[in-house]
């Protein structure tokens, strides 16, 4: 039997779960996911897209804060391709190590990878997402000045910059991951949602922006676009939850696309956190494939259909 | 007729030419390079194994001197892994643009590469390769028992950490490289000379370790792995010299290992630039292959033979 396709979500704080962002701490936590990919891998073709919030922010705050005119600071969607480079490494190697338990020599490539948006998305005009270190008002103002950011007061902790967080349209990419898939690689792609670029009208040339694509949206674009069966967003807790943190509290465990939108604006679901992921599971139901939200222990288990959130267009029997 | 397939290795300089190290000034020199590279692409399959050694200078700059508690520095083989990411993108994104002239759609892929040293390489022993920025004496001792950094004096410009230059034993990803080669993608690989990983004794498990692989011995050993049948190293000038700036200056044409062997070791090749591109292209012409080294704007005419340094085993006619 072919074996199905699936897209992996995979926070970018999952890299960071103990709070620890050294490179070691961070590669010890990647074996545990390397782990968890290798043994799905005799089932499945896997695409793992990861998130990158704290490692592009680390890299953000390096290269403004220790900028100079001989080493100026990399704008933000060249960060993105570096933290690419960076997450998509420790990945690679610890899912090579992890298949050499086996005796086995699995091939595993970190793509790097363009994700176009719309230069005319709503997003540009009303920059949304907080992005590196926390300014005084003035210094953000003086920033904005100088480098053309919108800034903003976040919280009362301080001032930061804001960027555009635009829908993705298109994976520049996509043709090779098919192609790997289909040579039996294991790839890893759409890090950070993407390196954000857009087609300018000469020609439809790629150019980047400086934005954040959220990675779920980009990850469910990408199994879309690679006519994936499942997608899956793995996250820290185990089911997207009804009335979380209360004593109503209910795990949601097989659900329907219509269900979800019955419920979906009553705030179950916290913007920037699950509800990205309750919209990308479940627009990938939408279009006809299985939205799986889960956390890395019951990811197996999940895709046999026992645990976890499972949104289906039909109910499953 | 089967396309013959060539490993360019491109200078980390190439990018900065003009002294700039904005993203905007590299990714406008990148332009050139992607114009170079999709002009090649009917006759050739292409690999370009890119430079980093300004890229990651910057980047080591960064994390060091902006390191806090929460946001720590990376290390140099995570350094590397976040270059290649970052040069891969601008890379990927001007060949795709130069196909857009043609209105072509062509796949492009950047994959993170690691490479396989020995840990007893003897380089290991006497590090030689400085990296990073300069420091003072005593700084730079203080760094060197904080870190387990080794620490020279660099001819009375101040003192750097150095690291070892150990040579390439294998590359990991070279099986996902011939795919995509066979799948008629343009490949990135083995940038700044790959990351620096060994096999340790456990299961010959994959660690990184921080050192600074040559990008054209890196280049050579791929392409010795990958069967390609040319090895071009791309580089300021367009012919390698004996008696370079002397009024006995001579260009070298089409020669032979031999008659590189013979002249190697009086001194006509700088050792870090024109030496490491010399014995490279003379390994893998020794090895059966046809070894170039040029500059980019002779590229397409060396290609033909009709350019550059050729070095063959056996004499050409």
């Amino acid at each position: 039997m072919a074996k199905k396709r699936i897209v992996i979500a995979l926070g970018g704080n999952a890299l960071q779960k103990n709070g620890e962002a050294t490179a070691e701490a961070q590669k010890k936590i990647a074996e545990e996911v390397g782990e968890a990919i290798a043994n799905l891998s005799n089932y499945y073709e896997i695409v793992v897209a990861h998130g990158n919030g704290p490692q592009v922010g680390n890299i953000l705050i390096h290269e403004e804060n220790a900028a100079t005119d001989k080493a100026p600071a990399m704008p933000l969607e060249t960060a993105v391709a570096m933290s690419q480079g960076q997450i998509g490494y420790w990945l690679t190697q610890a899912i090579n190590n992890a298949f050499l338990k086996d005796g086995k020599n699995k091939k595993i490539a970190t793509v790097i990878s363009q994700v176009v948006v719309d230069r005319r998305d709503s997003a540009f005009k009303n920059p949304t997402k907080p992005i590196g270190q926390f300014y005084s008002a003035a210094e953000a103002k003086a920033l904005a000045k100088k480098n053309g950011w919108t800034v903003k007061e976040d919280a009362g902790r301080g001032w930061r910059r804001v960027v555009a967080s635009p829908m993705p349209v298109d994976i520049v990419e996509k043709k090779t991951i098919i192609e790997l898939l289909n040579d039996d690689v294991i790839v890893i792609a759409a890090g950070g949602g993407g390196i954000p670029v857009y087609r300018t009208k000469v020609l439809g040339r790629l150019k980047g922006i400086d934005a954040v694509i959220d990675k779920d949206y980009a990850a469910e674009k990408l199994a879309e676009l690679i006519k994936a069966d499942i997608f899956v967003s793995v996250t820290a807790v185990p089911n997207a939850f009804i009335n979380f943190n209360t004593p109503e509290a209910k795990a949601l465990g097989r659900t329907t696309v219509k269900e979800i939108e019955s419920i979906k604006d009553f705030g179950y679901f916290k913007a920037g956190s699950m509800l990205p992921k309750i919209e990308a599971a479940s627009e990938f139901a939408n279009q006809g494939g299985i939205g799986i939200i889960t956390d890395i222990d019951h990811l197996k288990e999940a895709l046999k259909g026992k645990a976890g959130t499972i949104i289906t267009k039909q109910r499953m029997l």
